[in-house]
């Protein structure tokens, strides 16, 4: 770590330089759960710390660690804004106050299951990192410092709960059980046209959700969402 | 946020530049709780971000939040060290298994509670940052994704809470409440000399505590410690 700093004054800029990267099979963006801890669709990954640094040494006693924190950088994101669209929103918010990776530093904050240690690889679960994220720092999970369950943030628990029900009114046992869960998650919450998902109006009540090259056409009936049919728009 | 980004690998280094600065008359290393949300000794500090950046806006909702995560920089470190001695402990253990600032990236994560946004100054509590502190980033504490009071630390959990009972049988209201809680603090989880704390042994179970330039005689009586008297030695 270097500093940049100014005669008299503060440190302008700080330089670090990852311990480690995520390896896991999560590729494509829509792949990363938004909210792992609420998902039971668990995956697990690795932690792969830099060889030839006594990292090895640095992790010693982690294994007894039933949860860490890892400290990483967006390093997909470019830009930072002020304001955002958060996915389960639909008013745009202070950057600051979401977990938005848009931010003015783009460092992430997750905390993820240590299912075990071996030697500089740390094997987690829970993760929505993707594969080939730069970490910074490891922490051990401390409840007395870090957990308070009941501290309340007003916008977002204000917002409402999955509130759909998804019905499958079409049997098709080629769709991949990724797909599967997106559409479900993302329907169950809001299945109105919205700039975080690629919903299009078709008709009275009916839509259709885009997912890379699948169409899935529904009909929203009160509470429920109802879907018709699945098909393949492969290119030529 | 520049990032060095060789020829088809990974990025070797990202730069960051702070979004603020902490505030707070916590200056010397000895005055900041070790353990801040254990304390009843509540302090309260500014997280002054920086101006001209548009973070004003960068916060908008952010008042909504009971409490905050703050990612800053240990910037009065200089290396980092694969094994460390824990406060509380008496055995090295590796330092990505704790909260010491010797880390490969000095970057600190703090749980404090948020009193209120005036403009670019977050008015925090409970916080154990020292004055001037850089803070990379601000986020909101989401209990869904970051409280798991449950989860366990093996070296943590397993080590003893205060057990020894400070006793003053010195009368002398010129001891700062500063000094006061220090002492009582440090003698009560462990009176012992440790490489932490300037402990010398005088005699058959007679100890002096040294704080800056005060001294505190005390006898190990049991489980508990009974301060005998009260000096202050100061520098010619």
């Amino acid at each position: 770590m270097n500093n940049d700093h100014p005669e008299g004054g503060e440190p302008q800029t700080w330089t670090f330089r990852p311990i480690g990267h995520v390896r896991t099979s999560h590729v494509r963006r829509y792949d990363a759960p938004r909210q792992p801890n609420r998902d039971e669709h668990r995956v697990s990954a690795v932690v792969e710390l830099r060889p030839h640094e006594n990292f090895e040494q640095a992790v010693q006693d982690l294994s007894g660690c039933e949860r860490i924190w890892l400290v990483t950088v967006f390093d997909r994101i470019q830009n930072w804004k002020p304001l955002v669209l958060p996915p389960r929103g639909r008013r745009k918010r202070g950057v600051l106050a979401t977990r938005s990776p848009h931010r003015p530093n783009p460092i992430g904050l997750t905390c993820v299951r240590l299912l075990r240690v071996d030697g500089r690889m740390l094997h987690i679960e829970d993760t929505d990192l993707l594969d080939g994220t730069p970490v910074l720092d490891v922490k051990p999970y401390l409840a007395y410092a870090d957990a308070f369950p009941q501290s309340r943030i007003a916008w977002v628990d204000d917002n409402p709960e999955p509130n759909h029900r998804v019905i499958w009114d079409c049997v098709d046992a080629s769709i991949p059980p990724d797909e599967r869960l997106y559409v479900e998650r993302t329907l169950s919450v809001d299945p109105l046209p919205h700039p975080y998902r690629r919903i299009r109006c078709v008709g009275p009540h009916h839509y259709v959700l885009s997912l890379r090259h699948a169409r899935f056409r529904y009909r929203i009936d009160g509470d429920s969402v109802v879907i018709l049919d699945y098909t393949v728009d492969l290119p030529e």
